[in-house]
């Protein structure tokens, strides 16, 4: 009705039925989800599996490089793929506000199933639940992802030991920037994009390239860099010393950062992970990453030290070291 | 900060890593969660899996028999065991509105540790994500389950065939009128209680009495018993004859529904299926329905009739008829 949600739409009768059918069967496009049953069945192998789950909040729900669509389907392929593992099949769960527009949804749909399709994995199983104007902002989407771990790969955070080299697959602060940028309303000379992107074709490389000489990997989304290498330290028990120098930072992000005040190591990536890698096969690693297009401008960044503190350590440019704490309150506004 | 949750909690800083390792993997307590890796892992057997999802965003979020908590749980691994399957793990995504009481949080979260405990079901990884103030409903929870299903069985929305025996495990109406007096503030003079409860013991007890014989099994949620009936007609392309005199309604739900004008085959339930099953097994699965402890009440409530109009037809105590159609607008308030 005037082409926007109702609660209808989520009450489990016909106008839900016709939702789903009309728009989320048809975009996803696959017989698990046509069948139309509780849950989707599908046949797997034995072996190793990994399950991952996200919530999406992203506001604003369209931002320069994406939406919270593609987003929901890259980002739970990326924590699928952190264990080295390929992934099989997506669920998604949507949080509707009343209200919202039907064809902000449809794109929002529309670019999940892109995204799913580009990805090779399938949306498999959903559900649709409608909340009352202003129980919700716009949309929310869990996703939920299965994927396959590769015989004889056990990635795992604790696994980080001294000595081991420190690999990232891009530069940093790209999609927190431009979805701040895009909710501030600040121009830039270059618009800066989310790098949002599925991890999983990367990794399948470096797997190939390191096998179980791949300690860990890790997707640096919210915190950043620096929460997610001060995680592996504390799970691992080690500290890290990296090169300030060798992380790379768009000329764009790094003025954006400067302007908004932000350290771009705790800024959010949707697109980049850092691996942590036995030093005998950096090189290699690190190789097969830079002959991937999301690894371009993959570099090693550090290195894995002996530290009780557990500390994050950065060599600045200057040749002075400072410590890379993780944040204690919420220093940068909610933007995943 | 004041016992409330604030941005911090959901801004992947230390706040947040806290608040997961103190309440969630403390709560939820399996070696999977403790890993602290992106996604747990874990060893499967060849055969046939299923994955479902569910939104939950009941209000209010505590209610007789229940919480939000407890149905996240219940309700997608009703949707795992409506395969005939045998819950493996569970996921949890958890969107929460700053300000939300960290007390309110721990018991909801208790409940679901409990509810997942009891039904021998692991939340595996889970992830959390705090909106502001106004943005969303105290809490919203997404599950994700998947599940193994037994060699041999296969069952499917489509599967209903004239002749067949439609088998309902119990009362309806008691989950939807228990959150609905709660929300609108009646009492009656006994308390209804939501029927939320975890049915895969019970489909398992009618696995092995039924075998391939069971056709397909659904949870009458959102909608009730008619939309569930009228979903499976659609796609099996079926009519259904039902006896309204041998569908269970606790009196008190009667009564309540008389009194807020609805139709208990419209209303929700938690913890009851409805079986299509083939009618020389029919006797046998009902049997073992009435042995369960949450299939005591369990009827043979009509069967499958062949008929090109697909429509759910009610026999009434008086000898007439009515056609049971799905709801086409909002007819319901939301309660799922
Ligand atoms: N947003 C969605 N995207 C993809 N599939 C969806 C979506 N919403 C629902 N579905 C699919 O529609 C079918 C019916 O879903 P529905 O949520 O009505 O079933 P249910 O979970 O058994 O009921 P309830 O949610 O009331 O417990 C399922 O096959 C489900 O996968
Ligand atoms: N509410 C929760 N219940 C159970 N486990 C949780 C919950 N929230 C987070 N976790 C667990 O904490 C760990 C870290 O989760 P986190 O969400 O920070 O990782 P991530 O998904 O890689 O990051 P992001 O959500 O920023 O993409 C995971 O093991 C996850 O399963
Ligand atoms: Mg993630
Ligand atoms: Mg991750
Ligand atoms: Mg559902
Ligand atoms: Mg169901
Ligand atoms: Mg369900
Ligand atoms: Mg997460």
């Amino acid at each position: 009705r005037n082409g926007r949600v109702d609660l209808s739409h989520g009450a489990g009768g016909r106008a839900m039925a016709q939702l789903v059918a009309d728009l989320f069967v048809a975009a996803f496009d696959n017989e698990m989800l046509s069948a139309g049953n509780d849950q989707a069945a599908f046949d797997v192998s034995e072996g190793r599996m990994v399950m991952t789950t996200d919530g999406y909040v992203v506001s604003p729900l369209f931002f320069p490089g994406g939406d919270i669509g593609s987003l929901a389907v890259h980002g739970t392929i990326n924590d699928v793929a952190m264990a080295g593992a390929r992934p099989l099949y997506l669920s998604a769960s949507f949080i509707i506000e009343e209200g919202f527009l039907l064809s902000d949804l449809a794109q929002i749909v529309g670019s999940m199933a892109a995204a799913a399709r580009d990805a090779g994995v399938a949306i498999v199983t959903g559900d649709t639940k409608v909340v009352e104007r202003g129980k919700a902002d716009g949309v929310f989407i869990s996703t939920t992802g299965i994927g396959v771990v590769p015989e004889g790969l056990s990635l795992s955070a604790d696994a980080a030991r001294p000595g081991d080299k420190v690999l990232l697959s891009g530069t940093i602060g790209d999609h927190g920037i431009a979805v701040m940028s895009k909710r501030e309303n600040l121009t830039f000379e270059t618009e800066i994009l989310s790098d949002s992107a599925a991890l999983h074709g990367l990794v399948a490389d470096m797997v190939a390239a390191g096998g179980p000489c791949l300690r860990l990997m890790r997707d640096p989304t919210r915190g950043g860099l620096a929460a997610t290498l001060n995680e592996v330290a504390a799970s691992s028990g080690v500290g890290f010393r990296l090169e300030e120098s060798a992380i790379p930072v768009r000329p764009q992000v790094h003025a954006a950062c400067e302007f908004l005040g932000l350290d771009p190591l705790y800024v959010a990536n949707e697109g980049k992970l850092v691996a942590v890698v036995a030093p005998d096969h950096a090189e290699a690693v690190l190789a097969a990453m830079q002959g991937h297009p999301l690894g371009r401008d993959a570099a090693l960044i550090g290195e894995v030290v002996a530290d009780d503190n557990r500390f994050v350590q950065l060599t600045t440019a200057f040749g002075g070291g400072r410590i890379v704490d993780w944040l204690s309150g919420d220093q940068l506004p909610r933007i995943c």
